[in-house]
């Protein structure tokens, strides 16, 4: 962006950017660049853009059916990944913690000379108590008040504490910073693995409610009649009826798991074939009845479907739709866009970045002169 | 409250609070009063008191099956009221309008010399568009698109806006600031009249989403299978299954209707007879699946029942606890209380009057000097 657009942008005068983006510059966050010859009238203004490959984060992902560790520049680049599947079951927090350092280490030592890692941000398939990263309910893990945010840290060992999120709840700061939902800050993140994960934006801010475990879509009960049962140990949950289990079972193939089936079952009813076309359809009516829900209660600018619903969604939009219509109010519904999510498969790795960064972009002189050195002394 | 105390609230030293409080006390918004002879050492604090009997606005309640216009002094006394019953079906906008102004006229001539009108507020039971006071839906009145809030402006004549709010993001707001739900500001609060109104505070701030019309809990689908007709058009929706017409309808009073039919057969189920104690076990069962729901999604500190609600959550509590215990999460219940509205009937009337004093309370030394001026005019 360049130094007149940020100006305006902040509403503050040339001379104030000039001083900030200096201040930036000179302790390697931001470079200044010339701009290309302009073709226009008058002086062009500076470009200023974040120092992508310099200033990075380990961005961490548990996701039910793989694990992926990143560095992440930033501005949100993913510079150098990788990814690893995970046994379904029986995981303990050891063996994932171990596992995650293991990677994190290797990218981080393979970072070049010159480069300083800003912060370490994870995101986990639970609910997270805010603050320290404990894991307080994993069901696909059959995690319960798990440390999973300190046992992390301890294990990579770089001198910088690990920021965790929930997925979903990551996944819509990175679809609102960086994807589907730029510019619209009531903003819905839905996420499809083994269940259905929400992330809700209200004014831009994650709703966190009293002790910070808002946003359980999932779990909003939508079929009291003959719900299928859910692993919360409830029934007729929106994850219970729309989420891997349902599908799967509804096209016969109860004993598989993880992406790639769920994918297959959504481009078998995409070309047509008659019971995965019906699956997803049903399930699709259950999303829909979950989704107007949600416009009715937040009446959102954007609905954001991640994970498998991202595929999902896009064969199951008429039933979908058609619930909105029938139970979304009209005022409540008239503005909300639905949209595939923006950012793919790794939403909620870029949110785990964000999440990174978060100390970094809220105070950074301060925060890269304690970075680096701490790195000084690993 | 002591100039102390407000020091210690607002973080600033007794000096600055002296010079705000004095400056407050000049255009007569407070009184500082020399406190009773204290028993304790040291120099006791000047007690800061409201000129609740001096500076009053009007509050308009459009509810169900009446009308409500008082006079509320600062503070939230209601000083001086009118009540009168309304048609249930069949009003137009003008007949509403001009009933109401004429009860608020003849408040405010009958306010005592001295006094001054700082604003007006009004309460109405249906979708409020956010800066005009247009009802977009009225589903009880079946208005839809009437200019309720500009037409009263100009019946009132009195020189002041009218602001207007939706009755239970009203109810919200009073709970909060004066009722059940002070100190709580992720408060959930319905209302229940014909049908369920709700408002939701996010972190103390309305829940407005992206145009203003969120909260729209009474929509909610809770009963997809065999649910009962609604007004909206729609189905199953919370308040088609705990409204007013389900309740009389299972007690066999179809055709009756109003708060004091609803009240009496809760009071029957209270006392034990069985047909009404059925009715109110049956639908504070779907009220349990509604409430359940709002905790999974907003983490809540306090769901605040008001309305007819109020005595029938009083009955139901079994059911709707149990509900709650059932779907709800339990890191995202185990910190939420469920109380009664602390301000019963008045609960949307008072929040009509904070409603109408938000401009002074915004910017009390210039707001009060306006509105002096406009009253001199009129």
């Amino acid at each position: 962006m360049s130094r007149a657009a940020l100006a305006e942008r902040m509403g503050v005068n040339r001379s104030t950017i000039l001083a900030l983006t200096s201040e930036l510059a000179a302790v390697g966050l931001v470079r200044e660049e010339s701009p290309e010859a302009a073709l226009g009238a008058g002086r062009p203004s500076f470009v200023v853009r974040p120092e992508t490959d310099r200033v990075f984060v380990l961005a961490f992902d548990v996701a039910v059916d793989r694990l992926v560790v990143a560095r992440v520049g930033l501005g949100g680049t993913v510079l150098d990944r990788r990814e690893t599947t995970r046994p379904r079951t029986g995981v303990d927090l050891d063996t994932v913690v171990t596992g995650l350092a293991e990677l994190g280490r290797e990218l981080y030592d393979a970072a070049p000379p010159g480069t300083v890692c800003a912060g370490v941000g994870a995101s986990y398939c639970g609910m997270i108590r805010p603050g320290d990263g404990m894991v307080r309910y994993g069901p696909e893990l059959g995690w319960v008040d798990q440390a999973f945010g300190t046992e992390l840290e301890s294990a990579l060992g770089i001198g910088l504490p690990v920021a965790v999120g929930n997925e979903a709840h990551l996944g819509a700061h990175a679809e609102f910073a960086r994807g589907a939902g730029i510019g619209s800050p009531d903003l819905i993140y839905l996420h499809g693995d083994v269940g259905v994960g929400g992330g809700i934006l209200v004014g831009g801010r994650l709703l966190g409610g009293e002790s910070g475990y808002g946003c359980e879509v999932g779990h909003m009960l939508v079929n009291p009649h003959d719900g299928r049962e859910c692993l919360c140990g409830s029934r007729g949950c929106l994850e219970a009826e729309t989420g891997e289990y349902a599908l799967l079972e509804a096209v016969g193939r109860a004993g598989e798991f993880g992406r790639e089936a769920v994918r297959s079952v959504v481009r078998a009813a995409a070309e047509g074939e008659p019971t995965a076309a019906a699956a997803v359809a049903a399930i699709g009516d259950w999303l829909g009845i979950g989704v107007a829900n949600l416009i009715n209660l937040f009446n959102p600018g954007v609905v954001v479907f991640g994970g498998t619903l991202r595929e999902l969604y896009a064969v199951a939009a008429p039933q979908v739709g058609a619930r909105i219509r029938q139970h979304g109010m009209p005022v409540s519904r008239e503005r909300a866009r639905l949209l595939p999510s923006g950012l793919g498969d790794d939403a909620t790795l870029i949110g785990a970045a964000e999440k990174g960064f978060a100390a970094l972009l809220n105070n950074p002189l301060t925060q890269i002169a304690r970075t680096r050195s701490a790195q000084t002394t690993c």
